[in-house]
């Protein structure tokens, strides 16, 4: 089955102690498209500028990714810049030029309205909210979100909370949300306000899963060297969502698995900047790295 | 067979933002040796003060642990005292009075010195050194230490990599000794400096082995609240060696084992203040979290 795919749609700028790129393919929405491009149909829903360069047009579409819910206007593309320190877990932002997206409203096609699995990749919580008012009786939402909406939007984001099946967030935005220390303690909150399924991402670290069937604690993939880590949470839950809807039978009987693909798309996002690590990945790459992880954590 | 111990015994006074516990049992030597005991014969080896309460040393007897090594000098015991800050991630030293510590020099009881698994835990290099002067041969040697070591004793640790099978620090010291921020690029370093297996403990987030057959990711075993922290990574080294010495065959085959046995040993630690809770611990609690995490680790 296909996923739907709502988020951001940008040009990044990045810098690392090691090299500089600019105006790379980024935004949640491009990151979660391309990852769950792996493993099912993506119908992605974003804006960009008329100055969006042709050639990433065709990289969405090399990724089989449909592009009738990608709305392309008068303007420029969101630009976003940032730098990373020297240990790749802090950056700064250095601009952010909305474009385009400061008025964007997601409007869906009419063909996209009955997707059965939605991701709602970071983006305002109102947008979300937008999408979901759209849709006809989906099969299994999930939303990612960042601290700023904690910070800006938190009525919208708890309101979303009561609509959605799964909630993907960071640690630290977790602790912000529950003001909850413990990880766990915040997830059992979080489960109140909503979602029957909560994942915390904790970058190097992996990430944790708490669902019916209890917790999964997910490890990730082992890399001795990190190129850029920009967008490698989106590529996480794009290629869980992925994986999620082209699996069988019920979401819970794969949802493990459906994070450890999501954890490997990671890692390749990792390893290059932007997108150009993870564009070359071929289904067997990811395969290997499920089995390694298999042999990593077996004991 | 029996394991080796050799590390610090003191009394700890602990305040978190719940409660304050002052003069409890303490010391990385005293939380290793109660965490192997579960699993193997324990020789400790340290030094107390007259002051030292009979009740500690009945605790340690309970523990079938043997005090032929455990020096009691006149003068004052080992005393820590420090406070934990809200997320129990942080913690300062409020007092430090190192009272008969301060000229400890571990000398082996000759019954000690063909110990086959020998443990250093975290006290000053020159002592470990000390330690494996006296010993014959040992079968594995492992040690652990702390940021102090690598702040004022560097060169004596240096030589003492050259020494030991296994080296037990966690994910800030590593990146200290290294200069890496990528933890497996830090830990191929400090293989190059001597040891085979290099453990790095990340707390909450587990644990990673390095040895000669690649790395395990180990998790921690889930919490939703943690009391009190000290001697979580003494009590994982001590579950880890005490487990290694009881198995059969070479180290290698259940060395992941070993690492899981030690995180639930931590885990129990983390329960309660001091040993309180490790001490009330018994083998079929151990085994049950020990197929938890395996539960909630497969995929």
């Amino acid at each position: 089955m296909s996923v739907l795919i709502v988020g951001s749609t940008a040009l990044d700028s990045i810098k690392t102690p090691h090299a500089e790129n600019p105006r790379l393919l980024g935004g949640s929405a491009s990151h979660a498209a391309v990852a769950a491009s792996f493993f099912s149909p993506v119908k992605l829903v974003g804006v960009v500028g008329e100055d969006f360069p042709q050639k990433y047009l065709r990289l969405y579409r090399r990724h089989q990714i449909d592009l009738e819910g990608l709305q392309i206007v008068p303007g420029k593309t969101f630009h976003w810049a940032g730098e990373y320190e020297v240990n790749m877990n802090h950056r700064r932002t250095l601009l952010t030029e909305l474009g385009v997206f400061e008025t964007f409203t997601p409007t869906l096609p009419s063909s996209h309205q009955d997707s059965p699995f939605v991701l709602l990749a970071n983006i305002a919580p109102a947008l979300q909210h937008h999408v979901l008012d759209q849709m006809r009786r989906p099969q299994f939402v999930v939303a990612d979100t960042m601290d700023l909406w904690l910070n800006i939007a938190l009525p919208d984001l708890l309101r979303l909370l009561r609509r959605i099946d799964g909630f993907v967030l960071n640690d630290s935005e977790a602790h912000q949300l529950t003001q909850e220390d413990n990880v766990f303690a915040a997830i059992r909150k979080i489960h109140t306000l909503g979602p029957r399924y909560v994942i915390v991402k904790k970058g190097s670290h992996g990430s944790i899963l708490s669902g019916p069937r209890g917790y999964f604690i997910c490890p990730a993939y082992p890399l001795s060297a990190v190129v850029d880590p920009t967008g490698a949470g989106d590529s996480f839950v794009g290629g869980l969502m992925g994986y999620l809807a082209t699996a069988r039978g019920p979401v819970e009987r794969h949802f493990r698995r459906a994070m450890i693909h999501g954890s490997v798309v990671a890692s390749f996002c990792c390893e290059g900047f932007g997108l150009t690590r993870t564009t070359r990945v071929k289904r067997a790459h990811i395969i290997r790295r499920v089995k390694e992880l298999e042999k990593l954590t077996r004991f």
